[in-house]
């Protein structure tokens, strides 16, 4: 056991801010209070790391403590490999994690590799060193089930019942998010710790070790329209199938379990949580096939719920592909949740933009919380969002704040942020990044880029752009990364993080990083002839050299 | 047929120079001196195009235009799709091409995207415009023997003979690289023509029917130490271990027959050229099995050589792994050519730098060859390859030259070519680029990747930190691709293209991404424990965090 927490307050440690940034986040992906393992360096979303090692992570704030503001350090799947003189406007520290040559891109390959100490699994925001604890899954998790919500009843879940699994470090977002929409959820988790760490944050609101009893509790609360939520310990893979032969089929169901990671993400049926960490090393490969017969059990019961009348949906956790492999045919029958109600954001340019207080004051946050909703009044359900989690989300290490924002506004809001710094109304530089899952960073055929209208699903051109582009553009830090939540060979992702200091240069180098980021969203999805995506392009003049032209 | 040709000489047509380069070497790899099927756009290697379609290229021409010195330009797969502002340090233009989620990339997936309109094939250069003809090849071949004749005599092939086979469309460059390493060489071509061909552009010096009259001549020229190369008529599969039999082993024995394709690359013992064509469409089974029992026999011949004393390797065509189909068990017993050879260059740094004069004018690439046997005189093996390459190659499309430099060699040719241009001594700037086969820009674990020590030939972050080092080092245009003469998902690489126009700012652009895009190299082999390039890390203070410190 060895604790990390992000050094807080105006004293520098490093040769400049973006440097200082990078190591503070890095450290703060491992805050006890933020990550979900940190003495494995486990961050979220199954074995997410910040680093590979505390060897490397030792290094990487080495070489972070002595990186000079024309030099930029280079991180090879967790392990500082490199530090090159390049030049001011260039990122600080540059990332590629877990990638493979895309023929030997699967799990066998990558965990021989770890085990040889070559690779790490970066996911998202663990090794790009922007994760902030669940309130980013929160907020996204309620975007996702508010735009449900209005679709299939008109604006809330109130006496709607959510059925999903998984309490883990995404997925234990889910029960305030359904009760901040009103709704019910009753959460099936394998891991009692799990169920009683969210009983303790008060994300979830109770616990019980029996079917009926989760059943009942949530159908009182449904009739009485009351927002409850309930960790159920048990299995996905038992209970979901149970609940259908009981004849007890839920409005909504979803899945957030880690079945993209056959090995450390999912216990298979009939097996705890401690005999699963005994047979996964003691037996891998039976480890595998058992978890992946699991899956396809689960899958079916899904299945059945829809077929059943309740709105099914993936939450990008690869269940359907898993399921696939061991003969669902029909798997793919639900959508992701990206398609369903997320892409619509995507070609406006809205995305999970995010920043963090280098001060460690919770008032800075607020600062910038109030200063977006004078900014941005009529964007009701950002104001709604942020009046909530001012009052009821409580930071996980260094304090935070996410809300989706769209083209034009993240550049808006990154100069209102610059300006506070200069000002000293926050106490510190500010870092702003966002989650690997946006507009124009990622490509993802089960989740993010599923089921585009002109058939590019696969195509990863755009990941790869939108990298180049941060860089070019001058952020304090960009990675690209295979896998994250669907698992290594099933996407590839860009992030970009940057770092205002209330210098001309910093916000020069935000508004840049920030306009032309989410453009590559909208330009993503006008090439993909999404018409709204192409009417935005218009009228905000994103060039777009076949489709349009400003001259 | 479009023919389409670079504009030469020193009137703008675009608003800077990085800009014109990039629209001059997109014109010049579809030149027809240069390309092999311009009308479709085709560059070389099988399908590498220079742009999508017509359409396209009009579409990157126009946008290359208009393209300001702080705005770049977004191409996918050979389409421009945006043109973002940046800032003047970054490139003006960033390519992606053929890149797939690698869990979908596959000839299969490809081929659907490709006739969909929604991809290309980038190849290595040809998409990323900076093709410079079938010089590459020779002088690669050149290379290969130069660091061969370094490892086991000091130096050149002097006295020595190799014995190999194919003198087809890459093997054709085998004659002219032995004698410029001043050896002799035995080429075994079972196609006349072929042979006739490399006699009449004066690649070979001499043929013969007979087996006896081959290793006579060879013997000769050997013992008087004069460069010989003679085209034999025969098959490899019966003439090498007719050799044998007769107690002629060579010093060196390889082969570059088509051996990769057992029905349309190899012709079987006991069978002409015309008798093959015959046999491949009447009996194709029957072919294959007698191509892959002959190519056990030469296989077999070439051990019997290397354990008689002859230095034996794999020239990338895959024998060996057709003689183990046939239960040569020891067919892995020579090495392949990049881990016996390249890699020991790659460690140093060394690779594929090459430039274009873009005055169009030759006498400019003399200057430049000139420029830099001054510069590094004691570079004995460059000096005889520009003296050499002056004399016999001739230019396609814009005068162009290439050769191997390694770390520190290729940022001060950088600044002395940027000087050449300020001061007026070639006419016009010049494109400063390399293959993407190079020491730290790609993975492929059947090439440049193959059997790395460490175990991490399949690790692909290399090739994405490349391409971001790159566009952070501030190169004209860069690119990343999946695929190159390996294929789709078998390979990921990184190329970056710099201009130098004379300005200081270009010269320390150009220093810059010459000087980290080879430390690179330096990096990924220290990484991979090779000792040489642990070394040169150090001698040259490359910071690898853990492995060296300079403070
Ligand atoms: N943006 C998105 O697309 C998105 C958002 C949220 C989550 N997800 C996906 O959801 C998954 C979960 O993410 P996480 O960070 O919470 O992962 P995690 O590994 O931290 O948590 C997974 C949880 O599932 C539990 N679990 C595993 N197998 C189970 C089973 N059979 N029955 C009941 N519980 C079981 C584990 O005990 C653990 O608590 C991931 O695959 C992630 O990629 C995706
Ligand atoms: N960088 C690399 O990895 C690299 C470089 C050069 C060549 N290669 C490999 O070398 C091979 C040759 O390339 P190429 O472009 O010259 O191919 P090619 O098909 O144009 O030429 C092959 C030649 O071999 C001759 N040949 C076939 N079978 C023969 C036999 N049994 N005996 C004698 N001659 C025979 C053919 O007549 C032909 O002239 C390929 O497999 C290629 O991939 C690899």
């Amino acid at each position: 056991a060895r604790p990390v927490r992000a050094p807080r307050g105006v004293e520098l440690h490093c040769k400049g801010w973006r440097q200082e940034a990078a190591l503070r986040m890095l450290c703060n992906n491992l805050d006890p209070e933020c990550g979900e393992r940190p003495d494995d360096l486990v961050v979220y979303g199954g074995t997410g790391r910040a680093a590979r090692n505390w060897e490397c992570f030792d290094a990487i704030v080495r070489s972070l403590l002595e990186l000079e503001d024309d030099e930029t350090l280079l991180v090879q799947s967790g392990k500082p490999v490199g530090i090159l003189k390049t030049h001011p406007w260039s990122p600080r520290v540059l990332i590629a994690n877990s990638n493979l040559v895309p023929r030997w891109a699967d799990w066998e390959h990558f965990h021989e590799l770890e085990r040889k100490g070559l690779t790490m699994y970066g996911q998202m925001t663990a090794g790009s060193w922007i994760y902030i604890g669940t309130q980013g899954i929160l907020q996204g998790t309620y975007e996702t089930l508010a735009s449900l919500a209005r679709q299939h009843w008109g604006g809330n879940l109130a006496g709607r019942i959510v059925v999903s699994g998984g309490l883990g470090g995404m997925g234990g977002a889910q029960p305030l998010a359904v009760t901040l929409n009103e709704g019910v959820l009753v959460c099936v988790e394998v891991d009692r710790a799990r169920i009683e760490r969210r009983l303790r944050t008060r994300y979830l609101d109770a616990m019980t070790e029996d079917i009926g009893e989760a059943i009942r509790m949530a159908g009182t609360a449904a009739e009485q329209k009351r927002p409850l939520s309930v960790g159920l310990l048990g299995n996905t893979a038992e209970v979901l199938p149970e609940m259908v032969r009981m004849g007890f089929i839920p409005d909504v169901v979803t899945d957030q379990t880690s079945a993209h990671d056959e090995l450390n993400g999912y216990v298979p049926a009939g097996v705890s949580c401690e005999q699963a960490a005994v047979l996964r090393s003691s037996d891998p490969g039976r480890y595998v096939e058992m978890a992946l017969d699991s899956m396809a059990v689960h899958c079916r019961a899904v299945l059945d719920m829809k077929a059943r009348g309740a709105v099914a949906f993936d939450y990008g956790n690869n269940l359907r592909a898993q399921a696939l492999k061991r003969g669902v045919e029909n798997a793919f029958d639900y959508p992701g949740f990206v398609p369903a109600y997320i892409r619509p954001l995507f070609c406006e340019g809205e995305g999970p933009f995010r920043w963090v207080a280098l001060s460690g004051d919770p008032e800075d946050i607020a600062v910038t919380d109030r200063a977006l909703m004078e900014a941005f009044p009529y964007k009701e359900r950002m104001v709604r969002w942020l009046t909530m989690a001012e009052e009821k989300v409580s930071h996980m290490g260094l304090p935070a704040r996410i809300c989706w924002l769209g083209y034009g506004e993240r550049e808006k809001a990154g100069l209102i942020f610059n300006d506070l710094v200069r000002r000293g109304r926050v106490k510190a530089p500010v870092v702003i990044g966002r989650d690997h899952l946006d507009c124009g960073s990622v490509a993802s055929p089960n989740r993010e880029t599923e089921g585009m209208r002109d058939g590019s699903d696969i195509v990863a051109d755009w990941a790869v752009l939108n990298a180049l582009v941060n860089v070019a553009s001058g952020a304090s830090w960009v990675a690209y990364h295979d896998g994250g939540g669907v698992g290594i060979g099933y996407a590839l992702h860009a992030g970009q993080v940057t770092v205002v200091d209330g210098t001309d240069e910093a916000g020069l180098r935000a508004a840049t990083v920030l306009r032309n980021d989410p453009a590559m969203g909208i330009i993503r999805h006008a090439d993909a002839a999404y018409g709204r995506a192409v009417e935005v392009a218009r009228e905000r003049a994103i060039r777009i050299p076949m489709i349009n032209r400003f001259t």
